[in-house]
């Protein structure tokens, strides 16, 4: 297999410990390649990344407007979040609102991905519930789609039932692909399908999502006030000390990003009508992160001022059990950053 | 960079999802290479797969004997464990036998790396200390030496302290390099220096401290009685659910495993004459004890029905929050086991 190059690389001392290997793919809406490393014409699966893409049918269905969603759930079902109080109780309280409780997701239970709240919910005699899965909220947003439409709730992550069919439609649409329904697939962390996309595609869908001015209207509107909702609550997206968070609290609407578990990150950048698709190697979080904060910076979305005060987010430190600085992750040195020129670049 | 071959790919259904590239020697005590695999020539931190060598001096000061230790506290300082009560109060008790406390530990403190361990301490109101350090036992060992010697406990972790510069003229002496001191060096985990060494002379480091026939009599000794604490003790070198665990429980002495950070793993067989290192270029755990384990059937230490009893081991399943399986983590298809031929392989 031909290797993709470096992208991030992990230094202890003065010393390269470890490196990742990736490919990245920053498309337009025409589907035209801006920039790109690596190979971006295999095939992902997008995991969490695109879980902006699947909170489109909450709005596009009417589910949204019919149960009264606000921005904070929006961006809760476009989130992997920490499993805080914050999330939790606010994931329990929609359910609530459409006649489900955390007995009707379908995902499993998680401990809190933040030792605070790990910490706050262990130390206080308590036990971890499906709400507190990263992904509770897309559940959510999956059952209340099921019943404002009125099909069944029970059995809502099968590939089969309507609301993951009418999800992979909107898929089709918005990469461009229309033979999803037969590309291998596999079950996500949380139990729903993942079905793999080639990394350029991702991003093509990313465009669209960014800039849907060749969408139907209901996708626009979908797509503007997802967008909106992300910006708008950053911290339900993810939470404490996640990087999804602390960009979109800078960038707010210029930059809409998503992380996904194995290496996967989204973005799009609707005032470049742009989107980005990541994909590190060896499934490395840390990797896809100081990737991604390499790119905001070539795409001019995060300004010098803004990198500085992002410095910690950007290049991460390398701790030790003492919280003394012994390393760096950083974007690799020969870090892929030329503009895609002539015939080559097209999804 | 040259790419190293693949080594773990991780699955989804029947694809592959990610995959991790790395290098790997297995050395005889003469420095001959016998099974190879990248670049075996690049320095790496070894960082804590070379705890049995680190704990060699413990025994060869005379300081295990003096304060009686056995075969418990002996396996505590080669392991990286999990922070369970059963570590931690093994920790505890063996400060309090040399006149320290948890206090006199410099590597900082860490939640307990097991489920479980995690559960009761904070649910039971407790916080972790310097001692549910994975590194604790190490660093008692560290402490023991020192007040055995009439050194200075305080700055124990730093590379001019004399405990420090003892274990580098070992580490030297294992793996026939002379100049240690020069080389790149960073701050472990722990606190205490990590020094770069070239793969192959750690394999040859794990090959003499397996069959030390060519080494002074004491350090032939505390090879011996290093590995017998391992083989003996192999829950209080890692614990509950841990590759290391599992691997020493089946072969017994046939295999003294041990992880480090960042995914480097090193392992002495001692009926072969064996020493083997191996670095997951990424730092991926989850690869490198694939990768161990494809090592351990390719050398026949695993035999067909301990490979059978050790599935889930050698080739862990991918679980759904739900607990269903959904991939599978494997050594990679193309796994390079050719065995080294002709003039190439000499460390």
């Amino acid at each position: 297999m031909h290797a993709n190059p470096i992208l991030a690389e992990v230094t202890r001392g003065d010393t390269v410990e470890s490196w990742h290997r990736g490919s990245f793919a920053v498309v337009d809406t025409e589907g035209r390649v801006v920039l790109s490393a690596g190979d971006v014409e295999a095939a992902v699966f997008p995991r969490s990344a695109i879980k902006p893409l699947q909170a489109l049918a909450l709005v596009e269905t009417g589910a949204a407007d019919a149960f009264h969603l606000d921005d904070s759930e929006l961006a809760l079902a476009c989130a992997s979040h920490n499993g805080e109080a914050v999330h939790v109780d606010a994931v329990e309280q929609w359910l609530a609102r459409i006649g489900c409780t955390g007995g009707d997701l379908e995902c499993g239970v998680q401990l809190p991905g933040d030792t605070k709240a790990l910490r706050e919910l262990l130390s206080a005699g308590g036990r971890e519930r499906r709400a507190h899965n990263n992904c509770s909220g897309k559940h959510a947003g999956f059952l209340t789609v099921a019943r404002h439409l009125g099909h069944p709730t029970q059995g809502y992550t099968r590939f089969t039932h309507p609301v993951q069919q009418r999800i992979l439609g909107l898929l089709e649409q918005m990469t461009g692909l229309d033979d999803l329904a037969v590309q291998p697939r596999g079950i996500d962390g949380c139990g729903i399908p993942t079905i793999a996309v080639p990394l350029g595609n991702l991003a093509l869908a990313m465009a669209r999502f960014a800039d849907p001015g060749d969408q139907p209207e209901h996708r626009q509107h979908a797509c503007a006030r997802i967008r909106h909702a992300m910006a708008a609550r950053p911290y339900l997206v993810a939470g404490n000390a996640r990087f999804c968070t602390k960009i979109m609290e800078v960038t707010g609407e210029r930059a809409l990003v998503k992380t996904g578990a194995e290496g996967v990150y989204c973005a799009a950048f609707p005032h470049l009508g742009l989107g980005l698709a990541l994909k590190i190697d060896d499934g490395a979080t840390r990797a896809a992160e100081v990737a991604l904060g390499r790119l905001l910076r070539r795409l001019e979305i995060l300004g010098e001022d803004e990198a500085r005060r992002l410095a910690d987010t950007l290049q991460p430190p390398v701790l030790n059990r003492a919280g003394e600085r012994v390393g760096v992750v950083r974007p690799a040195r020969d870090f892929p950053i030329q503009e895609v020129t002539g015939a080559r670049g097209s999804v």
